[in-house]
C-alpha cells in the first residue's frame, strides 16, 4: 500500500483527496493544513496535522500549495524520507533541491470545491528529479484514474500556458459574452448552445479550421458597429485586438 | 403544408435545408443559388433555381446568404407574396422596406457543413415587421425543434455580438492554447478535458464565479513568466490586455 501525504487544503487538495479515499493500492494517511478549520469539507476520518513537523512518514508527499508557498513548504519537509512533488503548472523548485527526492505530478484540469469531479481521463503531467521515481509518479496517477503524461518543467509551463488560454481567458470572454446579455436584458443561458457546439466542434475540426465569424471574414462593417456597441473601453481594446489576432493568423496563410 | 423557399447556398442554409425536409408541416419547395454546382451537398430531390426570378411561390422566403448581399436579393424579391426573412445577427433590414412583410429568423448556432447538426433546443431569435408574423415565425421555428425567442434589431444586435466572444473569440483562444502546445512539441488533445469542463461548469456556476488563474490571484510573477514565454508580440498583447480586464472585472468587487 503506497502511503500519501496531501500538505494543503484547496481545491487541488479538495479533489485529491476524494479521489485517493476512492483508489485502489493508496492509503491517504494524512492531511495538513495551518487551521483544521480549512478542512471541514474534507474526509473526517483522515487524520489532520497542523504543524509541518507533526507530518507522518510517507511514500508520497503532496504540495498542493498556492505557488509563492511551495519552497517554503518544501524547505521545512526536505528531510523526510519520501518522494516530495507539487501540483503546479508554473512553479518549479530551485535547483538547489536537486539532490532531493522531488517531483512534479501537474492535473491539467480546473478544479472548483463545488463541482464533483472525475479524474478519469484527465492527464497529470509528470516529473522527477531521480528519473527512477517517474514510474512510480505513473501509477499514482494511474490508481485515481488519470492519464500520466512524462513532462519536463519547459513543456509543463508552456502547458499551463496554454490552459490560461484555454480555460481562464475563455471563461472571462464567456463572463463579457453573458455580461452584454444581461445589459440588453437577455438570458444568457440563450448562448449555452452555442458554446457547447464550439467546443463539440473541436472533435472533428481543428481551431484554426473551426475558426468563423466577421474577423475571419474580414467583415469590417459588422466588427465596427460591434466595437460601437460595447460600452468599456477595455472591452473595446479587447474586441479590436482579437479580431485583429484572428486576421493576422490567416492572413499568414494567403 | 407551409411553402418555404431558402434562398442562399451556404452553410446556415444547408443546415435548414436539411432540417426543413425533415420537419412536419413545412414543404421546402425550392432552393436557389447562384449556380447548380453550389448544391453539391444539398438533397438533390429540392427543385433548384440559378435566378431570382424563378422563385416559386411560397408562405416563407429565407435570405440565407452573406449580410452585405442580403438588401440586393430583398430589392428583386419584395414584389413576391409571402414573408421574407434573413437570418443574420447583424444586418438590418433598411426602414424603407417596412411597408413590406419582412422578418428575421436568427438561429444562435455556429453552423459547418462538416458537421451534422440539431436545431432540437437551439434559440432562433424572430421578428417581423408586421407583428400578426411573429407566430408564423414561431411556428416555423418550431417545427424543426427550436426555441423561438421573441426579439428586437437591438436585442439581436446584441446577442450577435455576445455570440462573437462565446464563439469566434473563444475559439481563437482554443487555436492559440492548440499552438502553444504545437510548439513546444505537445499534443493539444491533452487541453481537451479542461477545455470540457470549463464548459461544464458553467451548469452550476456562473462565468463570474468560475473565474480562476494568475489573473484573477494578482499572481504577477506568473504573468510576467507566461507573457515571456509567447513567441508574438500580437499574443503578448492579448495576453496582458485579457489578464488586466480580468483584473478590472473583481478590482470593481472590492
Amino acid at each position: 500500500m503506497i502511503q500519501v501525504v496531501i500538505v494543503g487544503s484547496g481545491n487541488v487538495a479538495f479533489h485529491l483527496h476524494r479521489a485517493f479515499l476512492k483508489a485502489h493500492g493508496v492509503a491517504l494517511v494524512q492531511l495538513y493544513g495551518r487551521t483544521s478549520a480549512s478542512f471541514s469539507d474534507f474526509d473526517q476520518s483522515v487524520p489532520k496535522a497542523c504543524t509541518l513537523s507533526e507530518l507522518a512518514q510517507a511514500d508520497l508527499y503532496i504540495i498542493a500549495v498556492s505557488d509563492d508557498a511551495i519552497q517554503g513548504v518544501f524547505e521545512q519537509i526536505r528531510s523526510l524520507k519520501g518522494l516530495i512533488v507539487h501540483t503546479s503548472g508554473s512553479f518549479n523548485f530551485e535547483s538547489k533541491t536537486d539532490g532531493n527526492r522531488t517531483g512534479v505530478f501537474y492535473p491539467l484540469q480546473t478544479f472548483s470545491k463545488t463541482r464533483e469531479l472525475n479524474f478519469a481521463g484527465i492527464p497529470i503531467l509528470v516529473e522527477a528529479a531521480h528519473p527512477e521515481d517517474l514510474g512510480f509518479l505513473r501509477t499514482i496517477a494511474k490508481s485515481i484514474g488519470a492519464l500520466p503524461e512524462n513532462s519536463t518543467a519547459d513543456a509543463r509551463n508552456a502547458v499551463h500556458l496554454a490552459a490560461v488560454f484555454a480555460n481562464n481567458f475563455t471563461n472571462h470572454l464567456f463572463f463579457l459574452a453573458s455580461d452584454i446579455c444581461a445589459k440588453h436584458g437577455l438570458n444568457s443561458k440563450l448562448l449555452y448552445p452555442l458554446i457547447q457546439e464550439t467546443v463539440a466542434k473541436l472533435e472533428i475540426l481543428s481551431p484554426k479550421d473551426a475558426q468563423t465569424g466577421p474577423a475571419r471574414r474580414g467583415d469590417r462593417t459588422t466588427q465596427i458597429r460591434h466595437v460601437e456597441l460595447l460600452a468599456s473601453g477595455i472591452h473595446q481594446e479587447l474586441y479590436k485586438l482579437i479580431a485583429h489576432s484572428i486576421q493576422k493568423t490567416y492572413e499568414k496563410e494567403l
